[in-house]
């Protein structure tokens, strides 16, 4: 098979870029392929899908501010269902954590990042099921658990499903003529010498070289440029041609909560139109709460770093001891309603972390394409991260992000890469 | 064991740091531990041993330079025969390659490279063995050899015996009371919480979590800090506690020549007092040729990018075919005196590359210190990476640099990151 551009990937990067490339150039072959049955089946349908605007780095703020008004304009005016609910994102940081954040937060604010800061009382009347305080409580304070001082809301957020997102890419990008190949591996990247001379040992050191391709199970793709958009598989086909990924996988866990002791804790007032729980970030150890209004539960999710191994998994689990024999020691003092309550359900996928500043690479070698390191937010910036890709494919110095702002495409690669560190990670 | 700091690595960055440790507070009870038999054994003595201060980027000029004098100091009044050589680094470009990296050498001139640009005529004259036009000969055009059109040649430059230094940092090292112990391989990280409770499952992810030692073949060390010095294996530490080394392993190999037939390549007029060949890197696939001048040979590397393969190898070897039936089809047409000359000896290293901005990393987290990802250039760097390291320990800001020159500790580390990117890659 040949084709102009072969897509590695069809999650929300990979889909968004093949859609994008698409549509500036309808005449150009493009196919994506896939090592699973269907769309997003890697880690893109895996993921909490929280989405936020709410990032310290302009940069981040740009991709994500964009992607979201993307997403919103596809559900409303392209009939998309992708559950899109923005109940908000509540930052919770204690006395010294806030202090710390202050100024990113008002750099945030300059940037136009809609948010609000609440006190402790103001939270406490907010979200009544949530603890704020434990200056009292000696046991407490020997777990070293952090009180609740401030809470960061920021409003243009929420939550959505990965999965419809991927799909809706999916079929405009098949509306325009777009192909996609699914349980079809890459399994290895093709290196040619720009000229070939037809001498045994080629390519050689001296020659200019190429990405030609790639072999899959299914038999070799040709193609003049190959997109390697297979987030945490990345690195199984650039390691061996000496390319970087700029990532590290590392794995996060989900558990699903459906239980009418745990109700109260969705009970918000004076926060978003339904009176939800926002997508709530706790002081401590990066435990986020996600009300998922459609099914009437709550998603709970915790971004450990030390000591979670990097590592790539073909397919990861939840491990159930990390919620009983863990994070719930932590939790059940933030949100006593959780007592004895277990998970109905639970899942785990992977982040492709570039941890050298948290966000996204975007990047171009003779033949290659690589759009990846989405570092946990890669969904929620998927319409952008498409669209620069598509820029930097198309040789144009700054892309055009959704709504008409303009994105400078080399922030995101590698030697010119421009990028403030963000403080907002999860 | 139990110690104040534990230096995992007894190569250049891991002796360096804790000799300058020690000399800070002698009274700190510093180990350093290898799986090697004794110092530089994984890759320092593996180098090419070439050394040399004409870098782009202003960090990696004021490392390199500051190091520079500090060996030559060594050497000089301390009576360590480091085998300096000041024969200089002539680092040969295209016309189309030079006009692109032009503005970079004038900005080295700023800073206070000592550097002389010649012209294809000059170069002729210095390097009388060197073809230098390839424009009238077909079958070269055909190959894609890049013409030599100039040479931009550095003067604070050379070569040194990267054995003898990193023997003499330890003997420093060692003469301050600083010790080291051999064949002790250090296999995983312990990670414990900050407050220990006692209760199983710990560390959880709701405490506050401290590297405490290491495991090694010879039994645990507990160590206030350890200090991850361990060039391409720091990632066998590190990713399985989910911290990023920024550095991926790649082969990198050298070759030897000592034949009638090649002298006449290592005679040179006008560039150094001992009419040698300086360090020499040709336009085409980084091919770089070194006089060793205490054994009258030429060592010579290559500095192949695609496809060589990112990969740990615990004993990586030269490929013979990979000087016979690749770099010398380019070598010979640029020095035809290597025409049947074949390498007397050979031998393959690795270097740590951080691809973002081909410079070291050196960052702290709670019980840990890293001093990685040198990039090839790190044994040139040394002495200050081991300063830069000692001082992030110490928490100071700046790190005072042989000779009294200040560096900001922070522009190595991550969060607070600032290099700027280096073109001079070799």
């Amino acid at each position: 098979m040949e084709c102009d551009i072969l897509v590695v990937g069809a999650g929300i990067m990979g889909l968004s870029t093949a859609y994008h490339l698409k549509k500036k150039d309808p005449s150009k072959n493009i196919v994506v392929i896939d090592k699973y049955a269907g769309p997003g089946q890697g880690n893109s349908a895996k993921s909490e899908g929280g989405f936020r605007n709410m990032f310290t780095s302009s940069t981040n703020y740009l991709l994500a501010d964009t992607s979201i008004d993307a997403f919103f304009h596809m559900q409303e005016k392209m009939g998309y269902e992708l559950k899109l609910e923005d109940i908000g994102y509540m930052w919770l940081f204690s006395e010294d954590q806030y202090k710390e954040i202050e100024p990113a937060i008002d750099h945030m604010r300059e940037e136009g990042v809609e948010l609000t800061v609440y006190n402790q009382e103001q939270l406490g009347e907010m979200i009544p099921a949530l603890m704020t305080d434990f200056s009292d409580d000696e046991e407490i304070e020997l777990l070293g658990l952090k009180n609740v001082d401030y809470g960061v809301f920021g409003k243009k957020c929420g939550s959505l499903d990965a999965d419809a997102l991927v799909r809706a890419y999916e079929a405009e990008y098949i509306k325009l003529g777009g192909k996609v190949q699914y349980n079809t591996e890459a399994t290895k990247l093709h290196v040619q010498p720009e000229m070939e001379l037809g001498i045994p040992g080629e390519p050689f050191v001296w020659q200019k070289k190429v990405i030609t391709g790639v072999d899959t199970n299914k038999g070799e793709i040709k193609a003049e440029t190959t997109v390697i958009a297979c987030g945490v598989w990345a690195s199984t086909l650039l390691d061996p041609v000496g390319l970087d990924s700029y990532m590290r996988p590392k794995k996060r866990q989900l558990f699903a909560f459906k239980d009418p002791k745990v109700e109260p804790i969705m009970r918000t007032t004076g926060l978003n139109k339904e009176g939800a729980l926002p997508l709530t970030i706790l002081p401590t150890a990066g435990i986020l709460l996600k009300s998922e209004l459609t099914e009437g539960s709550i998603w709970l999710g915790c971004a450990d770093w030390i000591p979670r191994k990097f590592e790539l998994e073909e397919d990861p689990q939840a491990e159930e001891d990390y919620y009983t024999n863990n994070i719930y020691h932590a939790l059940v003092m933030y949100f006593p309603d959780f007592e004895d309550v277990r998970p109905m359900n639970s899942w785990a996928g992977q982040y492709a972390i570039n941890s050298f500043d948290e966000s996204p690479v975007i990047y171009k070698e003779e033949g290659l394409l690589y759009v990846g390191a989405g570092s946990g937010s890669g969904i929620m910036k998927g319409d952008a991260l498409g669209r620069i890709a598509s820029a930097l494919y198309y040789g144009e110095e700054d892309a055009e992000l959704y709504g008409g702002r303009k994105f400078r495409v080399a922030d995101l690669g590698v030697h010119h890469r421009n990028i403030e560190p963000e403080k907002f990670v999860i």
